[in-house]
């Protein structure tokens, strides 16, 4: 199957090396980027790629291509979406769809209409770790879901550029960590609480953000949630998840570059987790791309739908506006 | 140095049987209850204590006894605590002082003016583990404290009719949890967030009580907490925590009663945490009462001063209230 | 059941204090060492001890006393065992029994003959990580018993005095692991091939010792073993097995003092295992003691046998003739 | 820079996938396999390469051509090392090199007299694992070697018919961990104890060879080595080393699939390690690789040299008489 990429950027990279490498079912025909310049396409032609464009439309308009793979920056991916579909195309877009709730149900209806597959890039449901808990959730091992605790800390804060345009930590980096949630506890979540403290960079602050944030969730199914972020754990990629059930806990511990231990006349110690977002996940970035294949080439539903896209982005909202407020949002105040 | 303890159930007789086991330096001249009977007049016998009674004031009377260790049931701490202070004597009491906040403050405020030591019996401050924690915390190692996590879980519920009096599970349960956050932040908690959830018997919550809980805490100093509590974690007692700071993070681990672990064609297994309190943390109970021993004698501050019986009362209060009003409650609102 | 100690040792004080605080069904009524001082005399009445005396005869000739604890040295272990046979006292004897073939043989046959209890303090039997990998051996979770791996490495070298006179590392501290192997395998040892280096400290070379020493065992039923001991191993006291069989392995840890975990900019640490011999096997000297006391009053065989102490010096011997003249070496040859 | 494979059975695959995916710097002109079909040759041009054939000569013919990758039958290695360096070619030649020592030197010096590289597919320097242990033990951190111990445990038997062909577990198997023993060592093993048994499948006896084995190495600066080979651990592949020395102790823990802990009601379990030994060690062939190309573009000597071919041959050759013989085998008598 022929496919174009939109955006040809860090992420976007990533993309069309491993479906290069790894997914041998997906054939890159175009890859189309505004910004496209003779380093990304040397890259991109090295990969394999017949043909580099700077406009998306040579993607839309190529009947040969029948998925696209949205990489480009979130202000374009609604639209992206909307014309894709519209052109009878597959979709794979990065996360978020849009922080305008309008335009993600805009875009996942029309996707929808077009009777088009549509598949968000929460990649971390596809890491084999939080897989691996997600699974014995699922086989009942641990029993009905009573807890769900998710610890997600990044190694460094973003530049303060970012920061000043991303919507804030709960939309750029817990919205991930609410994905997990959903995806772990099976049940929507009603309500949430957020707590926020600026204890890194005072800068982080002054541009109207917290750097360090907890949010407590409450699921439709009675069970409660837990979200920690920070966005300085100076050990590394902190990324842990534990769900405790009726029947038992499962958690997972953070991947570690080897399992040397030493034990000198002081301690014993081994490895701290990556420091490299791209390091840890590795695996997860290429079972997703897999996994898209597998659902165009099988009529099978995508393990990510735009719903899956949608509601991390209402929580999100809720938990900006109870950090703002300080009190427990409701969903439905923000849906 | 001769002391006396007032109550002989079940706490009584773990802290009669460490003292004359573990803490040469006191002497049980009387122990008083007034459930006194054969068995356990034999049980404290054999520990070499001198006499029995079924009445506290032979205690409080006796000029030889320097000491008190109060062990009664809850609502007779804070009286106990007025007698011996009166009395002159110094004072270890079980936790909590009282749920009746303006009847702690009259216990701390009455071994103030006596110029008694008061020790309140929070051990797991004592406990390996935790004190290994706290020792990393206090050591800077971790820089300064951003996040506190705490969970803890007991394996099965306790009777319907003690649920029913003991003031819910922010009070006989998450105490301990309270006091700790406490301890390891080195920084007063100033407003509380409380989630709970019936998940594990509904007849706990006919009696008002909830099962399952989440609690958020905001400090002084800027960290949040997190505490989870479940009243049934069908693996065992399960206690650990966590902080995380600016320069690092510093968890524990449950102890476990042996570190065997059988790979077979299955999978890779070790053993549950303990199932009974008392086997968790037995060290805990003996550390707790040879530094109290080591305050009363060497004349230095108790390690859990009448103040840290006060706080979790507070903190307990302003939880409950937030669980049943479903909002944030500051802590200045239940003082 | 009263009874007698011989020597009032380090060891001998370790068995006194168990025996008074942890072992009721015993009492202690004398304690015999020929160098018996004030110290020593307050250390065993503070424990409850009636009587002290220079005189072993004294615990010998009184009828009340049912059994005697030998915790002497070595070079009197056998004459006290024949002595307390005759007597007609069931014997506790520490390790080992004596290094002469003949005169072990003589203080088994004589206890036999007496037809009084005798257990050999093999305490590492009663280690709860030892036990715990005995008992999945036993239960056959790992099937056929194929290899048995043992590694014993104490924190510091002994004084080189001791050295020239105990007989070298496979008599006093591999003698241990010969218990061990022989212990997890449920089989004897037909041949061992050993190996040692001087690598720690020369002067242990010049009295004719090593302090490095890796050997091979071959057990009746077909099983590998392999032990390796250092004399010095700078973390701490080091002692793990590993028992390899048709259905999986298992294994155990060290004991480590607590269970905390620290990530730091640097590296995940952890605390080393116990440089003190006596705080890794603390408990293990409280159960071998409550198993005597349970194997004399009720009857039982005792968990080490006479012949359980005689195996473990064939073992020392063949390993030390093996180093000696550099080949295997049959237990056969040294018998 | 150009390069030739010979041979596309199971490893010669598997460097043909690698080098298209992971070594830019390699190109693969020409793969030769004698028993060359379509399935192969569909696989080959799949990964990118122009031509096949089904005779080596083609590829020493050819000017373009640099280096070769020889990844044919055991018996033909030396034959095509010697072939290659006549034709002033680069070679990578999968371990053992032969299992006549004779060969194996002529093959070494050929190689040597045409000054072109030489590096040995002992894939396992380059594990990740195994090579953080060797970065502590060269950092000195652990100071002087005292003892390795190296356990090597295959998930299955091979079918019998390998066995019989193979030179045995010491050739086939082991020599592997010979070659991790030097590795870690920093010194030559002067003399080899080994004790087998068939405690697995009597049919592996009944063609001469051994299914379990543990083999104990003297070492030239004093060191000892342990290790142990098992055809058959049911819960996988199992390969852990340890180091102990002067400053400290450094091992290592199997990979597994990933972190996921679960307790139940039961016990703690976690995933096994690896069944197969592709998935263990994937990252060790990609960076072997990655190594021989830089070795030869940047004219450094190959971290496997033909030396190190050699010496492990030697110890299995050692490690067999000694096996037969029921005596320690100095190197010596079989160089």
């Amino acid at each position: 199957m022929k496919v174009g990429v939109i955006g040809a950027g860090r992420i976007g990279k990533v993309h069309i090396k491993n479906i290069s490498m790894y997914v041998p079912e997906l054939e890159i025909k175009t890859v189309a980027d505004p910004f496209m310049n003779e380093t990304a396409e040397a890259f991109v032609k090295k990969c394999g790629v017949a043909n580099v464009t700077k406009s998306a439309e040579d993607i839309f308009n190529d009947k040969e291509i029948e998925a696209v793979i949205i990489c480009s920056s979130t202000d374009t991916h609604s639209k992206y979406i909307i014309e894709a579909a519209k052109a009878g195309k597959h979709i794979f877009c990065e996360k978020p769809v849009d922080y305008d709730l309008k335009k993600v149900h805009e875009a996942i209806d029309t996707a929808k209409e077009a009777g088009v597959k549509l598949q968000i890039g929460f990649c971390r449901r596809f890491d084999h770790n939080h897989r691996g808990v997600y699974d014995v959730v699922r086989s009942k091992r641990v029993g009905d879901v009573h807890m769900i605790k998710i610890s997600s800390r990044d190694p460094e804060p973003p530049c303060i550029d970012y920061v000043k345009v991303s919507g804030g930590i709960f939309y750029d980096m817990m919205i991930h960590d609410f994905d997990m949630a959903r995806f772990l506890a099976g049940s929507e979540v009603t309500e949430v609480n957020a707590v926020g403290a600026v204890l890194i960079d005072p800068e982080i602050g002054e541009v109207g953000d917290v750097d360090t944030a907890v949010v407590t969730l409450k699921f439709e199914n009675g069970a409660i949630g837990i979200i920690d972020n920070s966005r300085k754990a100076v050990y590394g990629y902190d990324q842990r998840v534990e769900v405790f059930g009726s029947k038992g806990c499962v958690r997972n511990e953070n991947d570690i570059p080897n399992t040397v231990v030493v034990s000198d006349g002081q301690c014993t110690s081994s490895a701290n987790t990556y420091s490299v977002m791209w390091d840890r996940y590795t695996g997860a970035f290429v079972s997703e791309m897999q996994a898209f294949a597998d659902a165009v080439l099988n009529d099978k539903e995508t393990p990510v739908t735009g719903m899956d896209g949608l509601y991390p982005v209402l929580m999100a909202a809720a938990a900006t506006k109870s950090a703002k407020e300080g009190r427990p949002v409701k969903i439905s105040e923000v849906e």
